[in-house]
C-alpha cells in the first residue's frame, strides 16, 4: 500500500499583496508529497532536480518522511524556477518567469521499488511524460491527475490518451470549461468524464471544489479563512491530502471520495495561510481533524420541511 | 403574519446567449412577493407602474395571490424599463438602458392595512425610499435589505441609515467587498455586520450563497443547472423565497436561516431555467421540497473518522 507522487520539484518566488518569497522550495511533487503523509506512511516522490538544490529543502521532504529514492539530482543542471505574482483578490495570477531547466529534458526513471504503488498522483507535467510513469507502475489501483490550460491548448491529442488511463482528474473550473469546450460546468463534467476519468474534481479556490462522480454530483464548501498569504501548491496540497485519505480508507467509493474532497479541502486551508509549503511541516493531526470536521459544521443542512404542509 | 415586499415592478428586456425577451414582466417586488407567495399566504406589494402596464402583467400577480393594494399605478406616467445584456457565462451582464419613469419620483405609501407587516423585504431602491418604507411599518419583527454597487457608491451615508434598521443584508460578494472596503470576505462581513444586519447573506451566484449569522457561517451550495436561460430575477427570488420560509418558520433562528438560505436558493434555481418570472408561475410545491432536498444530498458530507487513528 503506496502513493507515488509525481511532478515538479521547485524554486517559487512568489509575490502576493501580503508579502514576497524568494526561491522558497515549491512544485507538485512535493506540495502532494507532503501532503499525503499526514494520511499514510508509504509516499514515494519522484521528480529532478539540480545541484543548486539545497540540502535544506531535501531534508524538509526527508524529515517528513517522504521516500526520496525517485528523487533524481542533475549535479551539473538548475532546478525548476517558477515566478508569479498573486493580484489583490488572490483568484489570479500571472507567472513572470518560468526557467524549466532540468525539466527539459525530464525522463522520470520509476525506480523498482516503486513500481508496485497503488495510488498514483500525476502532478502537473506534459502528459506525454505523465504515461511514461504509469508505464512504469505495474498495477495502479487509482490514478489522480492533475493538468492545466498550456497542455490542453498544446498537446490536446496527448493529453486525451493520458485522460484514458486517469481515474480521478482534478482541474479547475476554467481549465474544465476549456477541455469540454462548453461553458456549462453540469455539461462540461460529463464530457470530460467521457474521455476517460470516472471521477472529475473541480477546484474553485474560494468557492470550494465539485465532485462529479457515478451520477451524483457533490459540492464542498471552502474554509473561510481570515488570512490568506499565498495560494501556491493549494491545488497540489488538495489532491495530496484527497489521495492521502483515499489510501488511508483503502476505497474510493462516494462516501470514501467525499470525505477525500475535504480532508484535501482541509489541507489547502492549511496551505495558503503561510508562504511556501511551510504550513505542511509539523501541521497537528488533532487541527487536521477538526478543520476537516468544521467544513462539515459549514456545509450542514437541517432537516426540510416539506413545503406542501405550509399550505394546507 | 404577513410579509411586505417593496421594490419595483418593471418592464426587462433581456438578451443572453441563449435567446431574448422583450418587455417582459419583471422588478424585484414581482420577484420576491411570487416566490414568498410559495410559502406563505398573505404576501403585500408596494410599488408603483405606469399607464402602459398591461392587465395581463397585473393578472400575474394577483391570480398567485398577491395582494396588490400597495400597487400605485400612475395613469399618466410610464412603468419602470430596464434593458441588459448577459455574457455567455452569465454571471456578468451589462445594463444596456435603465428608463426610471415613474420610478424617479417614486414616494411609497403604506396602506393602513399594510402597517402590521411582520417581515418588511426591501427590494433594491434609493436608501432613502427604503427608510420611508420603514417608517410607514410599526413594528416590524425581521427586515430583509437588497442593495447595488449604485448606492454603495453614490449614497453612502443614507445607505449607512438604512442598514441600521436592517436586520438582514442579502447581497453579493462584489457588492460586500466594495460596501466593507475590503477583499476578504469574512472580514469583510464582519465590517458589514457592524454596520447594523445582525445577519449577512453573500449571493455567490453559481457558487452558492454564504450566511453570516452569531459567530457561525454557513456555506450553502448552488444547485448544478444544465441549463439556464436567464438570471434575472434571480436574487430577488432567493430573497423572496427566504422571506417566504422564515414566515412559515416563525423564527431567525440559525436553524431557520438555514433552510431560509436552502428554500430560497431552491426557488432561485427554478427561475433562471425561463425567461423572466414564468417559473414562479404554477410551480409545484412538491417539486420545490424536492430540490430543496436535492441541496441537502448536494452538500452532505460522511463522518469523518479522525486522523490520529491512521497514524496509530
Amino acid at each position: 500500500m503506496s502513493i507515488l507522487a509525481v511532478g515538479t520539484v521547485a524554486f517559487d518566488s512568489i509575490e502576493t499583496p501580503f508579502g514576497a518569497a524568494e526561491q522558497v522550495l515549491g512544485g507538485s511533487a512535493t506540495y502532494l508529497a507532503l501532503a499525503a503523509r499526514y494520511f499514510h506512511d508509504d509516499i514515494r516522490l519522484v521528480g529532478v532536480v539540480g545541484g543548486d538544490f539545497p540540502d535544506e529543502y531535501v531534508s524538509v521532504l526527508r524529515d517528513s518522511g517522504v521516500d526520496l529514492q525517485g528523487l533524481e539530482v542533475q549535479p551539473e543542471g538548475q532546478t525548476f524556477h517558477w515566478r508569479g505574482r498573486y493580484h489583490y483578490d488572490l483568484n489570479e495570477r500571472d507567472t513572470l518567469d518560468t526557467q524549466l531547466n532540468v525539466l527539459e529534458t525530464f525522463e522520470p526513471d520509476i525506480p523498482e521499488a516503486y513500481r508496485d504503488s497503488k495510488i498514483v498522483c500525476l502532478g502537473n507535467l506534459e502528459p506525454a511524460i505523465q504515461r511514461e510513469v504509469l508505464a512504469q507502475v505495474d498495477a495502479p489501483d487509482y490514478v489522480i491527475c492533475d493538468t492545466m490550460n498550456f497542455w490542453i491548448q498544446n498537446t490536446p491529442d496527448s493529453l486525451r490518451e493520458t485522460l484514458q488511463r486517469v481515474d480521478c482528474l482534478v482541474i479547475n473550473d476554467a481549465e474544465t470549461r476549456e477541455l469540454a469546450e462548453e461553458p456549462n460546468l453540469v455539461r462540461a463534467s460529463e464530457i470530460v468524464r467521457d474521455m476517460g476519468p470516472e471521477t472529475l474534481i473541480i477546484k474553485k479556490g474560494e468557492h470550494g471544489a465539485l465532485l462529479f462522480s457515478d451520477n451524483t454530483v457533490f459540492s464542498a464548501p471552502a474554509y473561510p479563512l481570515e488570512d490568506i498569504q499565498d495560494p501556491t501548491g493549494a491545488g497540489d496540497t488538495f489532491a495530496g491530502g484527497l489521495a492521502g485519505h483515499l489510501m488511508r480508507e483503502g476505497s474510493v467509493d462516494q462516501a470514501s471520495l467525499r470525505r477525500g474532497v475535504i480532508y484535501g479541502s482541509a489541507m489547502a486551508s492549511f496551505v495558503v495561510e503561510r508562504f511556501g509549503p511551510r504550513q505542511l511541516q509539523g501541521l497537528d493531526p488533532v487541527a487536521i481533524t477538526k478543520r476537516a470536521r468544521a467544513f462539515r459544521e459549514l456545509a450542514s443542512i437541517p432537516e426540510l420541511r416539506p413545503l406542501q404542509e405550509a399550505a394546507a
